[in-house]
């Protein structure tokens, strides 16, 4: 038996996320059903973060195992041929008997991209969240600070969801600005259902003015989903490492 | 009756072209389908630019003519209501009867995109062409300068075209790096058909070696398409800028 990983890279936009579902497209489906072809098995997929319907991976960490004696320097460019050409196999390699993409998974970087302009653009129109009040993204740099460190995360956490601990580590929570382009990058141990497209809600209330800067710790302080902004969109979320 | 024109963009990756064809989706199909909810009329809009199967516009410009008495600054919101978001309205005017969208343009500039790395990208995939050899674009921008002028530019038209006369005048031609993003962009008083796209095949000859800069002259003289480049895809295309 062999044991491999793949870095994989997918727009989500035409996926219902992730995780098999039945009777409806999904990342994992394609990648089991493409590895089938290839090495005539039944693979089972795991990846590190199981991103919603419409989010994006740029450096999604997958693996599985199989006894296929396909050569490892063949294995990227002959699944990329199985596969529709929104979901990419960027790097393939081995890995121990033991490696979990998920369980082992240190850390995770995401992106949200926001277009602040009076216009939609057709053409990011899959990969943005459109905005047309003027945000403040100072402000917003301001206000994500508050989130760096070590706090039980609740507010941020979709109603509903059931884990053993709200508690998470962020290391980096920054926002920065490319033209019409507000990019909000955040790096943690690990994130709750939803955590990251809720702060980003949270976020664009500072940014358009309607909330403080210092809003932000009573935020985090209430422990309370309703304390926080509304959740932004799937659109603009993006999957950018995996960390091990 | 009531003379208008509008400034659109689109996403020509789900549409086969700009021109009506039986069967098949097209941009033209949309836009008066669309603008028959809208008026109850059966309208006929004329383009300045019918571009092809995949291609895209970020500013093209369009006239019809209606006798609905919707208001002017109310045309752009309940348009746009009543189309797909791959297809923007982003300005509605009033012009005068002769106006003519396609007869009176002036000149038009369009751009290339050419994704210049090893790895394809899924997020680029429809709005670049992926070339993993090593461009020069330096080289290219040199080439590129031959084309500016009045010429004969035969080399550069699709095979098989029927035009009155194939001298253009062109009046800017450059290519600029952006990371991995080469970039070449075009202004012209007109071009033939196919005509940006085999240019771009031909600079990407001389982007990789293949050929030398000096022999973008003499392609131009030979005007004959053999002596050209292949005809690069069309999702790198894109519609910038009528001039009126």
């Amino acid at each position: 038996m062999r044991y491999l990983k793949a870095v994989i890279a997918y727009d989500g936009t035409n996926y219902y996320g992730f995780q098999h579902q039945p009777d409806v497209p999904t990342i994992q489906d394609e990648l089991e059903e493409s590895l089938r072809i290839l090495t005539k098995e039944k693979n089972k997929i795991i990846a590190a973060g199981r991103t919603d319907r419409g989010v994006h991976a740029q450096n999604q960490v997958i693996n599985f195992k199989t006894e296929s004696p396909i050569p490892l320097g063949n294995i990227r460019f002959a699944w990329n041929n199985c596969l529709p050409n929104d979901i990419l196999i960027k790097e393939v390699a081995a890995v121990d008997a033991d490696f979990h993409a998920r369980y082992d998974a240190e850390g995770k970087i995401y992106e949200y991209r926001i277009l602040n302009q009076s216009l939609p653009s057709v053409f990011k129109r899959n990969y943005t969240y459109h905005i047309t009040d003027e945000l403040d993204s100072a402000a917003m740099a301001e206000a994500a600070e508050y989130l760096i460190g070590t706090y039980d995360f609740s507010s941020f956490q979709a109603s509903g969801s059931n884990v053993q601990t709200t508690v998470r580590t962020i290391q980096q929570a920054e926002v920065v600005q490319q033209d019409n382009l507000v990019i909000f990058r955040i790096e943690g141990d690990g994130f709750l259902y939803n955590m990251v497209r809720i702060i980003v809600g949270t976020l664009i209330k500072v940014g358009t003015g309607e909330w403080k800067v210092p809003r932000m710790s009573r935020i985090i302080e209430a422990e309370d989903r309703l304390a926080a902004g509304p959740t932004a969109p799937a659109q603009g979320l993006r999957l950018i490492m995996v960390k091990y």
